[in-house]
């Protein structure tokens, strides 16, 4: 299936993993790979070190291309980004910050950059900066999101119409057809996320892959606007935010209640009560845990059967 | 084009014109469907005389279908009904309340019922109360809201799971790329609304319809939430609504601060500035004001190409 994002990355289907905190390890990254989609390691919840076992132990497990995905938030980037071009990393996706301060630095190194945005001024910007391609993350995403709150079929044309750079749709992908559909809109690819959690590669805690799986329409939500929007599953963490918000929050007191750690006391150790529990709104349509190779091959099969049935509409 | 959408309504195109306050009076719904797509006169901002008036002349500008919208917390909501049945109005959207109540009553007399609903659980009622179709809308529609904040993208493939009668999408629905994008999903027509205020003959004060023109992304919020979650344009009205939440807002004084005749004043007065202006978020890529034909036919027409354009994907 050529297409701009297949040849991007030199893969076979225009299908990105994205690369998930405590969820997108060595063994989901690789699983999608092989499986002809891009993996990508999450190296925002990884110590440098513990990215460069994931990314030696990917390199092992598959000789395709696969990617590694890094906030610029993180505090010891500079290590992150140190260690991707020793490994010889070929594809980084950057995220949460200013696609000017790495861009050219990995490009100079061979390295073919794509910045994550949840609005067409970024995105504008990202292309501006010299990307090599966008992924635009709707409001419906898993995870931290934009204040704009526009959603994937509002974002994509949107997107679409001010940039040349090849375009990755993100939020609400969890199906052949919703890849479809937003390659309709004018994406060139898709970064599915939700449906790649509920795999059997995938890190992620055992408990909270079945909650996803048991995730019911308006079980998400986003909130902490005040500090970084997130979308997350509804528990007895999210109440005591929405507790504190009835009484008047302060940013201090979100930052207090939310503390450190959450996510992975969630998402990696499976305290389902405690935990910041990232996941989009499309796992109310999630309802089982597959192999990573399926959740590819069946997107895939889904995809063209939709395409033949959209001659017929 | 035939499909359940055009069959249900006799129609020519699976594009319904929402029912909005405001807005959508006898000359932008007599447009639409003489244009091929389903004309809906919005009776929520009408008082029963002049519902009746608008029949009227809908009824002699056009000899096509059309559909009356009626909004169930309308006090008067029995007076409305008596006069739809009484000119003959062959189909009915309800939408805000319980479609238990009103759907026996009118399809006994021959009306086609659509129920307008937010997410899977009231489509589901919907199809138990025995309605014919379904409005699925999603978080970025404009106007009142669901408190699940589902996305289109989200929300319809998941009513089609559980439904069986045909699927209207609706929200952030202004291009033929968004009709095919939806029915991909699953839905067998689509609800516009937005795109139909930009419009020559849509009721709303050429004030507002400049501003939609000029809306950019992230100029509506979904707010009033404790009330009932309506997304509007950002202007000095929803500021102070949002200085209001910052000073923690109780229920009564968000009444307070709404009032009355908010939504008159601004769609239909053109007070830009105390007024209620509801959207969607997709007026972000709405640039011009046409005729409703045109818009019609350019929906149509891109469409097409797109449906041509996914052979090749």
């Amino acid at each position: 299936m050529p297409n701009k994002i297949t040849e991007l990355f030199e893969i076979e289907y225009p299908i990105v993993q994205a690369g998930m905190v405590w969820a997108s390890g060595w063994r989901l990254a690789s699983a999608v790979s092989n499986a002809g989609g891009l993996g990508v390691l999450g190296a925002g919840s990884m110590y440098p070190e513990v990215l460069r076992e994931h990314i030696h132990k990917c390199q092992q497990a598959t000789t395709k291309p696969f990617g590694v995905n890094v906030p610029m938030l993180y505090p010891d980037v500079d290590k992150l980004m140190a260690i991707i071009v020793e490994l010889g990393v070929k594809i980084v996706f950057t995220s949460a910050g200013n696609p000017k301060k790495w861009t050219s630095f990995l490009q100079d190194k061979g390295i073919t950059v794509v910045h994550v945005v949840s609005s067409v001024k970024f995105a504008q910007k990202a292309e501006e900066a010299g990307v090599n391609a966008i992924v635009a993350e709707g409001f419906e995403a898993g995870g931290h999101n934009g204040r704009d709150e526009t959603t994937t079929l509002t974002l994509i044309p949107a997107v679409k119409e001010k940039i040349k750079i090849p375009l990755i749709a993100a939020g609400g992908i969890a199906t052949g057809r919703g890849i479809l559909a937003t390659m309709i809109l004018g994406a060139d690819g898709v970064q599915v996320g939700s449906r790649f959690v509920a795999s059997q590669e995938a890190s992620s805690h055992d408990l909270f892959k079945q909650k996803i799986i048991e995730a019911k329409e308006g079980d998400t939500h986003l909130t902490l606007k005040e500090l970084a929007p997130v979308r997350l599953l509804k528990n007895k963490f999210y109440e005591d935010v929405q507790q504190t918000y009835a009484q008047g929050a302060s940013i201090e007191e979100l930052k207090n209640i939310l503390g450190k750690g959450r996510a992975k006391r969630g998402m990696f150790e499976g305290d389902m009560e405690e935990g910041e529990l990232e996941i989009g709104q499309v796992s109310s349509i999630i309802n089982d845990i597959k192999p990573a190779a399926t959740i590819v091959a069946d997107l895939m099969s889904e995809f063209n059967l939709a395409k033949k049935e959209t001659a017929g509409l």
